[in-house]
C-alpha cells in the first residue's frame, strides 16, 4: 500500500511507499502515529504545521462485514490533542482498494484558496475550486457527481468547515441511500477547511480486493465474524440495532435518568415518548422511508435509517441517537420531524450534530433560544449559516459559546461538548469523557454497554470499567470495524488476531493484539502529553460535581484520584 | 494586620489574624501564597472555588515613595494560571492604614446579585447593590461617593466586570486629580464581576501609620530612595518619566521598531509624531491639563497628567503609553485625542485597556473596523457596552475574538494579550511574554529598560536577562513600590532590604532578599503547573515566528529551548 501525501503549500500530490513504522497501524492507531512522528505537538490546529489525516482501518477494502469505517485525524481545535473521528460510508472502502494506507494533507494553500482532491486508480489531482465555496455538503456531493460521475465517493467539509469553525466535521456518501455520514467530532471539519480542502473525490473504478496473506484463514474468521454478528440478539435480523439502528436505546438511557434535557438540567425527558426507536421504525416506514439499511456495502447488521417527511421525502440518512438527544432532549424537543429537521441543517453546513447541540443547549441557557422551540434553534443554525458573529460564536462548540454568552453550565471536557449520556448517572461515561484522549466522547469508551455489570450510578468500578472500554475500541478503530460489530470480537479476542493474521501473516497473538490496545492509547496520550494536556485536562466540568441531576438527584463524584490514575500501568 | 475574609456565599465578612505562613508576603507574592494554599489551581476562574484577592504590599501605608501600588490577584480567566495586576492610586496605602493585609472575596452569591463591600475603621460591610448594575467606573465612584463622602476610595468594575468579560480590570481612584487607575490585567475584573461584588469602598478615616521595627534604620532608608528618586536623570524633576510619564518611550519603542502597528504588522508606525510624549505634555499644559501629578499622595516622581480635550474638559487621567500603543498605533491612529477618547471608553466600561485593544485589532484583521477610523472602533465598543454578542466576543480578550472571528495573527501568551512591545523587535519582552507566569506582560520583566545592553534583536542573552528581569520585578511587586521607582533598589539592594528590615525587623540580608524574588517565582509556577501550564504554554504564536516585522524584517526566533530553560536553576 502507499501512502498520498497531498503538499497544500506547493498544491501538489505525491505517492510514497508506507514507511516501515507505519506499517503494522491503520485508522485510528495510524494516525496517532503519524501525529507523533510528523506534527509538531504544540502547532496551532489550524495552521500549516497541524496535518489532515484519511485513513482506513487495517481490515479496510477487504470484504468483511462491518469494516468500512474511515478513520479522519488531527490535532483537534477543541480539545488541542490528538483526534480521530470515524465516520461509515464508502470511502474507506474505495481508498483501501486503490491500495491507499492513508492520504495525509499537509501545509496551507494561500490565504482563501479552495481546492478539490481528487483520486483514482490513475493518480491524485488538485483541482481549483474557489466556485465551490459556501456549498452545502449536499450541493457539494452533487457538483463533484456532475463533473466526476454518480458513483465517486465524496468526503466534503460545508460552509462550517470554510469558516473553521471547531464543531465542523467531515463528511462522507455512503451505500446505497446513505447521503451524509459524518467524521464529526473534534472539529477536524475545520483543520480540513483550514487546509483549502473542499472535498476529496474517490473514483473507485479498477479497485482491487487487498492481498490476504493466508486467504483460508481469513475467509473462515470473517465467514464466521458475519455469522456470530447476524446470529447475535442485538446485532441481528431480529436484534434492536438491525430494527431501530442507534435510536434503539433512547427509552433505555431515559430510563436510566442519563439522557440529556434541556441543557443537561435533566436526565429524563417528559417528551421521550415521540423520540423512541420503535416511533422512528414506525413512522419511518409508514412514510415510505428506509430502516435496516447499511451505510457501507458488506455490513451484515444493517442499522440505518432513510427518515422522510410526511410526504415521503428524505430528510436525512441516519437519525441516529446521538442526534436525538443532542438535537432533541437536550433542546427540550420531543419531536424526530424537527430533530431531523435541524440534522439536515447540520448535515449540510458540516456540522458535527452533537457539539452542535451542545452549542444550542448553551444559548438557550443564555436567553438566545427556547428549549422545545425548533423555529428558534433554526434561527440560531441559520446564523452559523450566515457566519455572523453569533453564527461563528456557536459554530465553535459548546466551550467558546459558554464562555462568551456567560453560561458557566456548560457540558463539556477537554473543550469538547459531552454526547448524549449525562456522567452524573453513568459515571462510567463520565471517565471516558474526563480520560480519554480524545476528549468527551462516547465512542471512545462507553459504558451504556456495560449497564448491567457496573452499576451507572456508583463510584466503584467505573475506572476499571473505562479502561477496559477505551482499551477495546482501539481495536475496532484502527481495523475499521464499526463499534455495532464489537460482539464477535470482544467475545473472543482470537477471531480479530486470526483476521489480522489472515489480513497479514504477522503471526499475532491475544497478547500482541493487548499490547496493540495499550500502545494505541499511550502514543495518543504522549502526543497530549506534549501538547500541554495534563491531568488538570481531565475532569468533569465543576457543575456536574455540585448539581444533582434528577430524577437519581446524583452528582458526579468520583474522585479525581481514580482518574489520575486509569493508565498508572499501561 | 488581619485578613479580610469576604464570604460571598453567605454575604458575611469576618476578620482574622494573619496566618503565620502568610506573614511575611505581601503584594503579589501574598496572592501567590494564598492561591497556593487556598484556590483549587483546577478550579473555574469564574465560578466560586477561586478567590478574589486585594493585597497592599508589604511597605504599603508607609510614607515611603511610590510605594502604595495595590495587588490584585486570584486565578485568571484568560491564562489559567496565577495573575496579579496591581495599579496605583490611593487604595493600598489607606488598607494598609486600616491594619488591612489582604481582602480576600470567596464563594460566590446566588446568581444575579451585586455588592458593594464597604470598609472602615469600625468594620466591614456587604451593602446590596442590585441598582448599580450597569454602572460604568466612573458613576459607581460618583454613587460611592455621594453615599459614602467624598473622601472614599473606590475600587471597582464596570459593566465589562459584571459581564464577566475576561478583558475586564478592576479601576481603582487615585490621589487629587486620578480618577481611574486600573488593575487591569488578567481579567481580574471579571473574577471580581463573578463573585457579585460592584464595588470596594473604604473610608480612611483613623487609619494609622503601620509600626516600624526600626523608625531610625526605615526612616533613613526612605529618605535616601526618595533622594536618589529626585536625584535620578529619569525620574527626576527634570527627567523624562516626571515631564512625559509613560508616554516618554513612545518614540523610543517606535524607533527599535517595536511599536506595534495595526494588530503587529508592522513596528514603526507612520502617524507616531503626535503620539510622542513631547506631543502629549506640549497640547496637555495648552489646553489647560495636567502634567506631573501623581497617582500616590508619596511619591516623588509623579509621572501622571490629566489629559482634556481642546476645551480644557479632562478626559483620561492617565494616558499611558501602553494604551497609547494599544489604542494608538496598534489600531492605526495617530491621534492622542482619538487615543484618549477610547481610553476613556474601556476606563468607564473597566476594560484593560491592553487586552481591549489586542481585540480591537483581531477585529479590524477580520473586517470589522478599518485600521485609522476611531469611529470604527468606538462603535466596536459600543457593542460591548451593550454586551452584544460582538461585544462579548472582544470582551472576552483577543485570543476568543480570534478564535470566533477567524483571525490566526493573534499577539497573544497564555491567553493573555501583548502589551506594546513587539517580541520580533524587543526579543527579551517576547521571552517574558513566554515564560513569565503571568502570561504576556511587560510588567512582569519588561527588557526595554535593558536594550542599551541587550540586543533587542538578538537571541543572546535574552534569557538570561528575562530572568533578571523577571525576579527583580517580583519585589517591587510584593511591596508595593512602582516599576518607576526601581532604580535606587536595582542600584542596591541593601536599600530594599534595609527598608524591609526597618519596617519588620526581620533581619534580612540581600541574600534572603534574593530567596525572596525566587521563592515568588516559584510559588507562581507551582500554582500554574498544578493548574494544567506546561511548556507548551510558554510559547510565542507561530506566526511571529514566520512573519517579518518591519522595519527589521526580524522574527521571533528565540529557540523553544532557551524557553524552557529559563527557570531550571530556580
Amino acid at each position: 500500500m502507499k501512502l498520498l501525501r497531498v503538499n497544500m503549500d506547493r498544491v501538489e500530490t505525491t505517492w510514497e511507499p508506507v514507511p516501515l513504522e507505519y506499517e503494522r497501524f491503520g485508522g485510528r492507531a495510524l494516525i496517532a502515529k503519524i501525529l507523533l512522528a510528523e506534527v509538531p505537538p504544540e502547532c496551532e490546529p489550524l495552521g500549516p504545521y497541524n496535518k489532515l489525516i484519511l485513513a482506513p482501518g487495517l481490515l479496510g477494502g477487504t470484504n468483511l462485514s462491518s469494516s468500512a469505517r474511515l478513520s479522519v485525524g488531527g490535532k483537534s481545535p477543541l480539545t488541542g490533542g490528538v483526534k480521530e473521528a470515524n465516520c461509515g460510508g464508502d470511502a474507506s472502502f474505495h481508498l483501501a482498494r486503490l491500495g491507499i494506507k492513508a492520504v495525509v494533507v499537509e501545509g496551507q494553500p494561500a490565504e482563501g484558496k479552495l481546492y478539490v482532491l481528487h483520486i483514482s486508480r490513475r493518480g491524485a489531482e488538485l483541482f481549483p475550486a474557489d466556485d465551490w465555496r459556501g456549498l452545502g455538503t449536499y450541493a457539494t456531493v452533487a457538483k463533484a457527481r456532475e463533473k466526476w460521475g454518480e458513483d465517486c465517493i465524496v468526503l466534503s467539509i460545508g460552509p462550517a468547515g470554510e469558516m473553521r469553525l471547531a464543531a465542523a466535521g467531515v463528511a462522507c456518501t455512503g451505500y446505497e441511500d446513505q447521503t451524509c455520514r459524518m467524521a464529526a467530532r473534534g472539529g477536524l471539519g475545520a483543520v480540513m477547511g483550514s487546509k483549502g480542502l473542499k472535498a476529496v473525490v474517490v473514483d473507485p473504478a479498477g479497485g482491487e480486493a487487498p492481498p490476504l496473506a493466508d486467504p483460508e484463514l481469513f475467509r473462515a474468521a470473517a465467514r464466521r465474524f458475519a455469522t456470530e454478528l447476524a446470529e447475535n440478539p442485538r446485532t441481528g435480523r431480529q436484534g434492536a440495532m438491525h430494527l431501530y439502528g442507534t435510536s434503539a436505546i433512547v427509552e433505555a438511557v431515559n430510563e436510566m435518568g442519563a439522557f440529556p434535557t434541556r441543557n443537561f438540567r435533566e436526565g429524563r425527558f417528559e417528551g421521550v415518548e415521540n423520540l423512541r426507536g420503535p416511533h422512528l421504525r414506525e413512522i419511518t416506514l409508514a412514510r415510505g422511508g428506509k430502516v435496516g439499511t447499511r451505510c457501507m456495502a458488506n455490513c451484515v447488521i444493517a442499522c440505518c435509517n432513510v427518515f422522510v417527511d410526511p410526504q415521503g421525502n428524505p430528510i436525512v440518512a441516519t437519525l441516529q441517537y446521538e442526534t436525538i438527544g443532542m438535537l432533541g432532549s437536550n433542546l427540550g424537543i420531543g419531536s424526530l420531524d424537527e430533530v431531523a429537521r435541524l440534522n439536515r441543517i447540520c448535515n449540510d453546513l458540516g456540522l458535527d450534530s452533537i457539539e452542535t447541540g451542545a452549542a444550542l443547549g448553551v444559548a438557550a441557557e443564555a436567553g438566545l433560544a427556547r428549549f422545545g422551540d425548533v423555529e428558534s434553534f433554526a434561527a440560531l443554525l441559520d446564523e452559523i449559516a450566515r457566519g455572523t458573529v453569533l453564527g461563528r460564536v456557536l459554530g465553535q462548540g459548546a466551550v467558546v459559546a459558554g464562555r462568551v454568552l456567560g453560561v458557566s453550565r456548560v457540558p463539556a471536557a477537554k473543550g469538547q461538548a459531552m454526547p448524549a449520556y449525562d456522567p452524573r448517572a453513568l459515571k462510567g461515561n463520565g471517565v471516558t469523557y474526563a480520560t480519554s484522549p480524545m476528549g468527551a466522547d462516547h465512542t471512545a469508551g462507553n459504558a451504556f454497554g456495560v449497564r448491567d455489570k457496573v452499576n451507572p450510578l456508583a463510584v466503584a468500578g467505573q475506572r476499571e470499567a473505562s479502561l477496559k472500554l477505551q482499551l477495546d475500541v482501539t481495536m475496532l478503530d484502527s481495523t475499521g470495524l464499526c463499534l455495532f460489530a464489537r460482539p464477535p470480537v470482544y467475545a473472543d479476542p482470537q477471531l480479530m488476531v486470526d483476521l489480522i493474521n489472515g489480513r497479514f501473516g504477522w503471526g499475532w497473538s491475544v497478547a500482541d493484539l493487548e499490547e496493540f490496545k495499550k500502545t494505541v492509547i499511550r502514543t495518543e496520550l504522549e502526543f497530549n502529553r506534549r501538547a500541554g494536556l495534563t491531568s488538570a485536562d481531565d475532569r468533569i466540568p465543576e457543575y456536574m460535581r455540585r448539581e444533582p441531576l434528577p430524577p437519581h438527584n446524583t452528582v458526579f463524584d468520583v474522585p479525581d484520584s481514580e482518574l489520575d490514575t486509569i493508565f498508572a500501568n499501561l
